[in-house]
């Protein structure tokens, strides 16, 4: 109800700021048996960690994830899994105005608005540190998915204006961007720094492929498959805009053109749809691209208020990430992981 | 579960098919006390309904709403609400190859494959028939909204590559397109036109702003306002794509043009964001555009195959809008509505 | 929410009042493919219906259902089923001063310091009348359970002090009061008919048994089978208790008393725990007795108050059962039929 | 789904088994600006502890709670709550046929049915042990309710046939069983000891009483007070029957005795319905009773069978509860004020 769930029955709950004592995730409704590879989950961690690069944050934490329940000898047991990380760098420091003024582009006033209070230590529960807890249990998701053969990348697609052209997946971890067409590498890189050395920021377009989504799955109606990995990935701070296919390029053709012709043998003769017909997976690759807007948090001095109203001059100093999409990539392939646990489960109850 | 349902305190559920007796709404959730104009939910049933002009589907239903429950001499008593709308037109006929073939571009394969069974008749549930219990409950979202003093207009901001310059909301419900710019409204029409000629479709981009919402709307984290309408807009068939403020465009930028300066009065410089910052309203106008696809049902032959995995030729005969976006704006306020009405509830809780 | 829905995979939602136009539900989440005789439904509504039987209300209601989507040629489609059941008797009267006064041991206090607005006619969503659409949304919950071999049978264990020692399920339907031991049958009757003479009414115990409910339904922690059973029959108007096997009196045993031995086969020495142990089922019959209070409706002045605070005498005349029992029996597996359904769905996700 | 989550708007999801690392508790809703005391959540954690006295198992747990998130400078921000208990006296140990018998009157039988795989150190999930993230819980609930006026005291009537006659709240923390009435504390306390010297347990009954409820609370139809109150309250390992007001003893009554009379000042003569009618509170004193049943866990040998499905004897030794009522009392408290601070914030949406 206000809005720490997500999924239906393969459902997590969050919680944690930025500065407190620690985040966590429950995740409900895993099956019974199956193995959990607990290096995998720090791995998957490790992708998102501030501190990884030299265009990313340098608050540095470790993001030990510890795992407090639902897991015996290994295996899942069926009962919730608990898992918690603690907060190492959250620093003990002087916030100066921003205790008391809104951040442009941020939470900060929308929270005052809503709330009356606000726990303004790195943006509290609006940090976009709250996604180490997706990041945790999207990998356990991952290993759910793995064993019926799905497989999801994301990539840097955009980053700065630069845009990529050929997408190869071993390519991604290979550069600090995470872009998948190795020849804009050192472009993105450059644009980024370009706007880091005068305090501002880029942004850049995610784009995901998943294989190995046997077609069905998603609910008609209301939840959709793309309707629901949309709510998935929306709910990331920074997103503001989802495409599925060709998305918005669609519009500007005809139905003949875009209509994907199937073929015998369950396959289509194209892919304009992005895996996604009807709001049900067709069995073909499922492609989607994420807006990512420019960091809000920079350096540069900006005008805005302070919670009396007055106009008041802020410079958002601190450890922010230049660009949010190479941090972004395993975060979107943390939620349409657990998009996608959880259609797999709702797919259960389809048939007598 | 089985995604009948959207919402969480002000929830509907809906039933119904294309060709079977009824579809129908319950509304549950709704306060007690508003005032219910059955006059308005009809015209806002009109404002869907096929066969309302030359640019959309002859299929011709009156779309007559009955309230069943719910309303007691006018006002809401807190008790859910259930309508039912019954199909008129739904010609018995012979269905020839389509109770075995798939159309291309429609959920037929995926209802398929998930189910084992399909009604085939005019689609079925995936019919955008059932859109029109989403209107009846909309309008009674509108309606508790408009007390708030929250107003809700979507329009036709491009169809077939024509993109209208101009919002005046006037204009909408004075052309048969329902742009808001009626400078576009000729040229609208003939690229409709052109491409029924020729038994095709063209798409379109349907924009929706809202005024009146206060800030702090939306809930953190996963039920971000931009997330749940981005859910409640991908939930309609036939959208590819959702975009909030500059959306897509704002990739192209820096933190430092993208950014909405505050300035006193709780008010900003720009509205870059759409209304809408770390999921929360922002007391800005929220400003979101949609994807509309061609529409997939045309005449003209198409490959395909049946259920048997058979390669066959389909003309998909029948009653078709040649272009879904006329329609779609009503259908789509209706699911902002129902959003909005759902998060002015959920806001109830945020403090003691 | 609003507390319309019940269940999480197979769900219900209904709407209506007792003097509206009609009552009905919505079913989400049945699987596709079973069997749907309109014919068991109308049968268990007719086991329902008022105007059965000497010793129930006479309000003369057909109670006549009408399918409206979700099944196709016989079949469920996986799609949501809408039913609707007309009100055909609702008299138009005159409410004298039900219509600003409270009537004791109804609703009518609650809902008009809840609502502040209250549709008085026959107490409105209030009315018992309401259980007509449990009563078909369980029909199709027995037809899904029944493909399972779970077979759900309820009885009049005791009425107005009555109470019978034998429990023959093959006559319960052979008699008014729905008792399963034919040899308290009369003496039932006689004590309805005593208390109806001087204008009053009597109350009794359902006692219900569920057998083919393989071990390991239920959810752990807060889901356990009996909580949600208990939840399910505590919902319905009447009903102040509720005890699972031995229930009250297994505190006065001790554990080396209490405890079921279990037996090679999977099975049980004894069943003290009523078939369900740690919330979730055993195998073993499940047993639970629900506590049904004396007809809050009578005829014989009472004591109360109106709106405005002034003390009053109230006659409920009109058409009311002098005992509750014998129409909640079909309720009472309608709701249990329910549980159930879900449960076995919920099943399917327990194990990879 | 699976059942770790409990309550729609204040709402708590769990974790955690006997003898793994810690137990601990998300409470999502929780309305901003309450003041949290630390010192009283963690008093009534220590009315729940166990070792706390000689009428209970030794076990040896300081059940110390540690915040983790959702609150700011001691008061509620409107973020998630997370609380972690560390378990510090899991013993590893050899735990002998354990990990392959069925413990009778235990949920072992069913663990392995449903999911295959069985955490069988101490019971794991199915331990009472997860209570303790409920009091947690409940505390928060507690204080959310305090600024209401809302009241909750529950106490032991009965133990072992010993039943009491007086209610005098103050009495109850001044004894270890938790009794109303002094008169029966050393009564009590001997039946138990009895129980313990032959390896055996004995059961009792748990009373609740809330004050301080305004007349209106609950949700109609599915939603009731007393329907969610039994689901909370049955969701308790060893709890057998619930009934309220008069409950089973209302069924040998008429409608003339068993009716609760207004009178002005909307006020009741009586109260045999227990503060709730149709299912919402009237402003009276809610009460309710709930059968507890006598320990399981007996060092008595015992019959049972094995995984293999080989009999085999069993005695149960370790550290257990002879009598659950006491360490229930404080836990029932929770739960009820779960279900009042969930019912507490639905009652916001019901009017316009």
């Amino acid at each position: 109800m206000s809005g720490n769930s997500f999924g239906e029955i393969f459902r997590i709950t969050t919680f944690g700021e930025s500065h407190g004592p620690a985040l966590g995730v429950i995740i409900d409704g895993v099956p019974a048996g199956i193995r959990i590879d607990e290096n995998f989950i720090q791995a998957e961690l490790d992708r998102r960690r501030p501190g990884q690069s030299s265009v990313c944050t340098m608050r540095n934490e470790a993001d030990q994830v510890e795992i407090l329940s639902g897991v015996f000898e290994g295996i899942t047991t069926g009962t919730s899994i608990g898992m918690v990380i603690r907060n190492t760098d959250q620093r003990s420091r002087d916030y100066g105005n921003l205790a008391t003024t809104f951040r442009p582009g941020h939470a900060d006033f929308g929270y005052w608005k809503k709330y009356g209070i606000r726990d303004y230590r790195g943006g509290g529960r609006s940090s976009g540190r709250e996604t180490a807890a997706r990041v945790a249990a999207g990998a356990v998701a991952k290993l759910f998915l793995k064993e019926s053969g799905v497989d999801i990348h994301a990539h840097a697609l955009e980053i700065g204006g630069i845009r990529g052209t050929k997408v190869n997946f071993d390519e991604v971890e290979r550069n600090i961007v995470r872009a998948a067409d190795p020849m804009v590498v050192d472009a993105m890189i450059s644009t980024i720094r370009a706007a880091q050395k005068v305090m501002d920021s880029v942004g850049g377009v995610v784009e995901c492929r998943v294989t190995g989504v046997p077609a069905g799955w998603g609910e008609p109606v209301f939840d959709k498959l793309d309707a629901v990995l949309a709510h998935a990935v929306m709910s990331l701070g920074g997103i503001k805009g989802i495409e599925f296919g060709d998305g918005f390029a669609a519009v500007r053709r005809r139905g003949s053109e875009n209509n994907d012709s199937m073929v015998p043998e369950e396959s289509f003769k194209s892919n304009h749809a992005g895996g996604i017909l009807g709001g049900l997976s067709t069995g073909a690759e499922i492609i989607f691209r994420a807006a990512v807007k420019p960091t809000s948090s920079i350096a540069a001095e900006q005008d805005t208020v302070d919670i009396e109203g007055n106009a008041v001059k802020l410079s958002v100093h601190g450890r922010h990430d230049p660009c949010l999409v190479p941090r972004m990539v395993p975060v979107i392939e943390a939620m349409t992981a657990l998009v996608l646990a959880d259609m797999a489960l709702r797919q259960r109850s389809a048939r007598r």
